[in-house]
């Protein structure tokens, strides 16, 4: 597969290029310094696009992306209301997903407590969550997302310690026996990854607008 | 909801007995010494009956549970083929549910595993299985069973030692990230829970012949 | 080892000849509707004596232990300060070991944690426990005993759910690594069977009042 | 404290200089291609030397330690029986610490597991390990290392999946209660990390030849 990167100068752009390199072919990427003809020539001699940048840069690849129907993956974030519904447009032509995050594991994280929810009604559910010292917040962004999957309250502790990248447990415990689901990450290359598994994937769709729960429907063949 | 308890003297049916008087009313059990008139006494006096005796008197149970139009649970084992069939043919008329484990955490895993293979592809598996030092086989039936759910090649490791009751850790490691599905009993009842909920859940279905996964698929609204 | 147990019909003497009867022998217990003729004839067909009573019997336990040379290990609590000073007077004459908590694990995990973070310097420290939702007490009496035994500060976390036994889990993070001493208690005979041990020990031993760091000291041949 | 670091181009060499940037003062660092001056220069501007190399380097670098009284630390591994006594002399003159595993947790660890086995006498002992796929080596040696600290036999068994950097979980398992010690690799940082806390340890020791056991002996006030 052949990746055109959006926003390669940037962090996340970066982190990409070298997950790309590794699995699969880097056609090239632009930056606020790339010329009109570098851009033309990277988006159409990409299989798919991966774009980590800002609003205007996602809008013109969006565009380009349109022109040479090439499949669109963003992880842009910060659209005003009305460039997201500009953005969102260019999906009638080409498929296009979109995500703030794209761990796949906690997403799937989060349909599985879904079914867990479903079966262990007698069950105590709580989230432990660990991270490195010099995070501020707690609970954790995703501590918040797992704990919004499920209706029963969840006891959620956190602790900042060292340099841990980010451990997630989900205990459900009931009188007899417990069922945990724990994520550990090892890195920060698990959004790359994420990000590359979906381009993978949004290849060969349909135009239309998607999101992980799309990608993660289909591949488990379950309702989210 | 009031349950009469068939193989009262037995292991399980002891198990199954005290875990009834905790959350629900015994109406009564039977073993081998109950006379006909007390046997038709807990039946009809039953909202469900669980069984988990003998073929023989599983039988015997299916037969005056369809006489009194009674949902059966059974967790009865050996069964020949002959038998197994005759046993069956009751599930015409009353619901009827079958399970050689009633672990519901168990089954759940089974189905969690199933939709993270879909998802983690790049993943290995494994599976760490923890029991008492007295348990003679390795890996344990339930490793087993959770390592047929998935097509990869599940890495199984066993470990014999002092008294832990049974822990199963199966773990989707990939580069960057890993995911742990992991199960603890905290002793040997979760099966009489089991069968109690199965047997809440069995009430009000239509007359048929059930197991484990009809339960949880209803539950978790998936194919399984 | 013969085993005389003072205080048998309260749980821990329940617990305690339950565990005697598997590992030793017991022979007999006290309680308080036993006759005279009975304490002198339990305490002096005893190797050991256990006592898990109350202060009035602790001490009669005490002297008739000096009469007829017995060593005494005492779990009882809610001595008066005066009578626990005459209690310890009986040490002068007897081994006598006396401990409010007979966990010999949790006492190691104390000298374990003293050692690590003599060299853990650098790392942050934190305990993670988890008690059944019926414990009304957080952090468990044992999270601040181990929180106790280290000069950095602890963050501490609790979460109680369904029937969980007891699981306290001691983590040193590094920037790089981390080392985590945990504890998981699979029933409540963790302490009849610390009080045995402390009992074999005890036999055997000069006159003298002894703590379960004395025993733990000379078992680990280190300064604690 | 100024580090000077011998073998500067080697993976090693490279980690220790990210290390010291981080926390101390880098002086330099020498390689095959370092100039005799410029070996003079960080030599003598150094506090401590900490040496990743080849046992000719490392020879030379003891030499020039010596001369100007610099406490060396050396990770150096593939030293003749003949160079290795050799390298050795130069500790008459000056603190020389030598270790093939400058992981300080792991040296911690078989300290942990000798105090665990004094007490634990009646639980089983067995050793998890867990690390990347591409590892090809099973049981991993850090786990026959800490296997060979305690005398009863240790079950151990290996998984090798995905990107885990390395976790290794000792369990002391009983009848009714289990304790746990276990590490968690983050990356490869760690021996950096464990050489210069080393390295900050042998400023102003008496000349000598020192390993990590003297270091932790000290440190934790306990015979190893």
């Amino acid at each position: 597969m052949k990746v055109g990167i959006i926003g390669i100068s940037g962090r996340m752009g970066a982190a990409l290029s070298q997950a790309t390199l590794k699995s699969d072919a880097l056609v090239g990427g632009v930056s606020s310094v790339t010329t009109p003809e570098e851009w033309e020539s990277v988006v159409k001699n990409s299989d798919v696009l991966a774009d980590f940048s800002v609003p205007e840069a996602a809008l013109r690849a969006a565009e380009m992306a349109r022109k040479y129907k090439i499949p669109l993956v963003s992880g842009t974030t910060n659209f005003s209301e009305n460039n997201f519904a500009r953005f969102r447009e260019y999906s009638r032509d080409i498929p296009l997903l979109h995500s703030s995050n794209f761990s796949v594991c906690v997403h799937l994280m989060a349909v599985l407590l879904k079914k867990c929810e479903k079966i262990l009604q007698d069950f105590d559910f709580s989230i432990t969550e660990r991270h490195n010292r010099r995070k501020k917040d707690a609970p954790s962004g995703t501590a918040l997302f797992l704990a919004k999957q499920i209706d029963k309250p969840a006891q959620t502790v956190s602790i900042r310690s060292g340099g841990i990248c980010g451990d997630h447990v989900c205990d459900f415990i009931g009188e007899n026996e417990m069922l945990t689901i724990s994520h550990r990450a090892f890195n920060r290359d698990i959004f790359a990854a994420g990000a590359l598994n979906c381009a993978r994937w949004l290849r060969g769709k349909n135009p239309g607008f998607y999101s992980m729960n799309d990608y993660l429907k289909e591949k488990i063949d379950c309702p989210i």
